[in-house]
Formats: C-alpha cells, structure tokens, sequence
C-alpha cells in the first residue's frame, strides 16, 4: 500500500463548508501520481520515439462517508487492486485519523499518444507491469 | 429527462488536449441545480427557521467513453434513476452529437443543515419529494 | 463592449460562502474565448501548416469589490482597452444588476506555437487585429 | 521571507500543456495559508464569542514570466510588502531553479465575520499585527 497526506486548501472547500466532492478525484489522482513517481515512473513519458505512454481514466467511483475540512490534513491510502493486461484499477482510502472519509475506485488504461492521433490502448510493457503489485481486493 | 448544453472551457482542460475527467463530476453536478432550478428548487433552501435543506452527495461514479474538447457544446441528459425515502440518484450521460462521452451517477442524501450543528439526514420533505419522477433504470 | 452573462455554481464557492477569488479570472477568460468566438476566432487557432495561433496570458488582476453568491447571475463587459502590435489587453468588469462586483485587467500575447518548440511572440495578424476595436480605457 | 514550494499537478495543467495561469493566484493563496500557519494563525480563526476572523481578497495580480509544467517543483517566495492599519499586502514570486515563472501580489483586509451579518472591515488586533514582519517593496 502507498500512502501520502495531503493538506486541505481553502479553494477546494465550497459554501458547505467542506471539501468539494469533485476534489476527491483530484486527490486520487495526485496519490496515483506520487505513486507512480515512487516507483521512477510518471502518468505521462515521453519515449525515445517521442510518443507518449498515458494512462487515461477508464473509469472512477467514490462514496462520500464524512466531510473533510480546511487545513485538515488527510492521509490517502492508495493500492493497485487489479493489473489487466491494460488496465490498472487502483484503490483509494481517505482517512482523517481512524475515521474513514471516502473510499474511491480509479481505473486506469495503458495508452500510446502520438501527435495528431487517437490515442491507441496497449498492453502495459512489461517492464512497467512489473513494477506493480497487487495488494488490495478493490471494494 | 432534463437536458442542458456546456460549453467546454479552457481551463478544464488539461495538458493532455482534453477535459480532465474531474470536471464530468462538475458538469454532473451543475445539471443537477439547473434541474432543480427547473423545478422552482435548490441544492441550498433556507426554510423560515433559518436552517438549510442541503443534498451532500453520497456516491458518485463516472465511465468515460470519449474524450471532449475546448470550445465543444456537451448535451447533458439527466435523470432520476431512484428515488428513496431519503436519498436521490441520478443517471447522467454526456454526449456530443450521437457520441456518448461518459455516463455518470450521482447519489445524494436529503439533509437539513443548522448553523454549528452536524448534517441530519431526513426524509425528503413531501411538496418537495413530489416533484420528482422517476425515469431511468439507472445503470 | 461585449456583454455576456454567467451563472455562479456551486463548486465555484468556498466556506466564506462566496465565490472564491481565482474564479473571478476564469470567468475572464471565459468571456474573452466568447468575445473571440464572437469574431469568428478563437484562442486556439490552428493554421494550414499545423501551427497554431494562440494567446498566452501576459498579466492579469483584479479588484475585487463585492462578492457573487451561488446561483446568482453575473454580467461580465469586456472591452479590448488597448491593441498592441503584438498583445491585446481586455479591461472586464462583473456585475450583478448595479453593483459592480470587481473590476480586473488581462494582458494577452498573440503567439505562434508549434509542436515541440518554444512559444514564439508575433505581430498579431492583419486580417486579425482589423477585427478588435479599442473601446475602453482601462483602469 | 517565508519560502515553500509545490509540485504542479496533472489537473492544474491546460491544453497548451502548462500550468493554467488562474492557478498561480491558488498557489500564492496556498502560500499565504502555510505562512499564517507557520505563525501560528490561520485565515481564518474562530474567537470566542464564536464570529470569525477572515482575510478576504481585496486586489490579486500577477505576471507570468514563463510557463510552469507537470509535476515540476516550484518554489514560492512569499513575504508582506505593506502591512496597513486594516489590510496586509503580500509579494509572491515563483521560481523553477534561479528562473522567475511569475510575480504576484495579493492584498488582503482583515474582517470579521458573523453567522449571517455582512462582513466588517477591522484594523488588525495587535497580537495579530505583531506577527507580521514587512520585509518586501512589493513591485
């Protein structure tokens, strides 16, 4: 499991007072991201042949179990929970203490971008498959 | 079924040439008010006694099936998909022309909200429950 | 001067329970890629040769006088204060009904960016510039 | 001067492939927040009598020097140019290495804030004006 903290900035709240549901995707991605620096890796490379290797979003799902504040500090648990020959789907716990904020899903795919194409799915090349580990059961 | 139209803005896409997925949730979200604003309603209602009747969202999941663009005008196509005595949901999906982008779902709770007190969930008020019919099978 | 308007969403606010102060200059630019779309241009231009025409932001500020709430509708005049040889600088102010709610300034740059290589600064073309008026005089 | 940095994130990124410039005005928001932090305040502190002491955004400017790209690590420079008698100015530059991306400036007036009373302008509390050191010319 990778796990970052990420403090709560003021423009993430709205007039509820709490954190904006639509950041919490944006905090899953930053820990996919961390995690993928963790591991020399990045969601966007640049190969020799200058096309890129991405991972667009698939697809994402989060319930929302208690709110988030300003200036929280809130640790994010992030585990890859299924590595198709394609895809990769992470798990993603956010927590405020003990107590559980939300729990998300992001599903991601290994895509090839060339400039001026559509973006082709690729089996993940080994070398970075290898990289991953399978640790969580997803929810 | 309630339809809009957004236009897709400069800063919600990113450095890959496209809408950044967390902005579906907005857009989800922003064809919910403006539903409920069709309905002489509000996601915020001050009642007489100063508290607030709120919806906070309790699940939200997205697929994305195509990428959208800068300057493109995404139909939305809302629907309730269920309503609980509680909680509604909603069954989102974005489309440009025949292309659909992204389905989405939104679950949000009825909650009354007092000034330094935690959210109460309620049942939805009846004049207001009322106004809501039920049109999608959801996904 | 060129008039639209824009309705203030939700995951626009902050705690304060106002709009937060960044979105004061998107709603800038929003209105000045409308304004461009008015004149049949656009801030992203590509050209025959693959080449793009754009306008990165230079500088921009904003007072800010009052504040816009949720749902509200909010007016943006924008007007070019000034036509540089190579730049354009919008004078944009926000208002609901007769409160002006913040006045700001946005200086753009007319570019050409091709793929790969660093943003290049040019005269703004003829057949373009002929199409912006200078109405204002700034702040 | 107080000195932080910050990593640019995925989704602060635009279609031109760099930083979108409303973001930097978050980033030197963000900056400001550490700083209160980092003296033991908070922008906004509640009192005893349960009002809230706020720092709401008078005037934000800023002017991008060069672009800022993912995942680099910018580092902020943050210190108050002016503090008056009921507002403070802040000076805010942003660096990659010994390159300057932009320069900002940001005042703020110190408010209170009362559970459904408008905001009300208030000279600094002593204990609070104590804290802050001006060490900049501003621009």
């Amino acid at each position: 499991m990778f796990t970052t903290t990420r403090r709560v900035q003021f423009h993430e709240t709205d007039m509820a007072g709490i954190v904006h549901f639509s950041n919490f995707y944006r905090y899953m991605e930053e820990a996919e991201h961390e995690y993928l620096r963790s591991l020399d890796l990045s969601v966007s490379m640049t190969r020799p042949d200058g096309t890129v290797i991405g991972w667009p979003r698939v697809r994402a799902n989060c319930a929302f179990e208690a709110p988030a504040y300003f200036e929280e500090e809130i640790e994010i648990r992030l585990s890859v929970s299924r590595k198709g020959v394609k895809s990769l789907t992470y798990d993603v716990e956010f927590y405020r203490g003990e107590t559980r904020l939300a729990r998300g899903m992001l599903k991601t795919a290994c895509c090839v971008i060339a400039h001026g194409e559509p973006l082709k799915s690729i089996a993940i090349p080994a070398e970075i498959a290898a990289k991953f580990e399978v640790e969580s059961d997803g929810q």
